[in-house]
């Protein structure tokens, strides 16, 4: 069990510094992930949201397994917007690839504020775990308002 | 980074344990979850399969980053079979739920097999890698061969 922390350890922190490209063979495959990696993480994020949210009873043991589970998840999706795949089955505006510093600092922004919430998370205190949320979730809403269409 | 990792230990410990149902609003929900689980683990098991297959070089850190991460995602999908998720847009044959226990089974050796090749895969010995994963992809191909349609 603690050789497994410490390779999800590593993955955590090193997945991020991952080329964007030559991770996937053509530009469909890496939309298809990271449309995938956003879809496994929404669905985490909202088993917070519901206990944050009142709509689930608050279970700090399970808030903090999702949160540690988005963390690992957070870095992924960025990878995957290379050359070429802003176009066929997505939703992503060009705006991605023409301000991508501008993109990118978002998506980095993202990693950091779910890092908080697994921060959070992890003291059990529900209004902690309610802050780091909202951080969380406008970084979310940022990126979808700017750079995903309708 | 501490503290991630002992977070995301009990993420991995602890989300195989998580009741199957009960996670998803509506069954499509599940169905798109256990899908794109699935994909994501894809592409970061394909990425070892090309090092153990010689069609990239290999890299030591960048298996054991990916085999992270396929231990963190693998007790995900087998979460999302619960009932009404047997119909829609889904390739799962019905023995999943008339054999269910054999299935379970399979799920649970799956993720048995991930493990190994996470401990393999922190080895950095290449012939170890190519061992577990040789496990690891048998326990895929299983399950696909048994209940997933053409």
């Amino acid at each position: 069990m603690k050789r497994l922390c410490l390779a999800l350890c590593t993955a955590t922190g090193l997945l991020a510094a991952l080329p964007a490209s030559a991770q996937f063979q053509k530009p469909e495959d890496a939309i298809k992930y990271r449309k995938a990696s956003f879809t496994v993480m929404a669905a985490h994020f909202g088993r917070i949201g519901a206990m944050v949210n009142g709509k689930a009873p608050f279970d700090a043991k399970a808030a903090a397994e999702n949160a540690a589970l988005l963390a690992a998840l957070a870095p992924l999706p960025g990878t995957a917007f290379g050359p070429g795949t802003d176009k066929g089955e997505t939703r992503a505006k060009p705006e991605i690839w023409t301000e991508s510093d501008k993109f990118k600092a978002g998506m980095t922004k993202m990693t950091e504020e779910v890092n908080k919430l697994n921060a959070a998370a992890k003291t059990g205190d529900l209004a902690q775990i309610k802050a780091a949320f909202g951080g969380a979730a406008q970084t979310c809403k940022s990126c979808h308002d700017n750079y995903r269409k309708d």
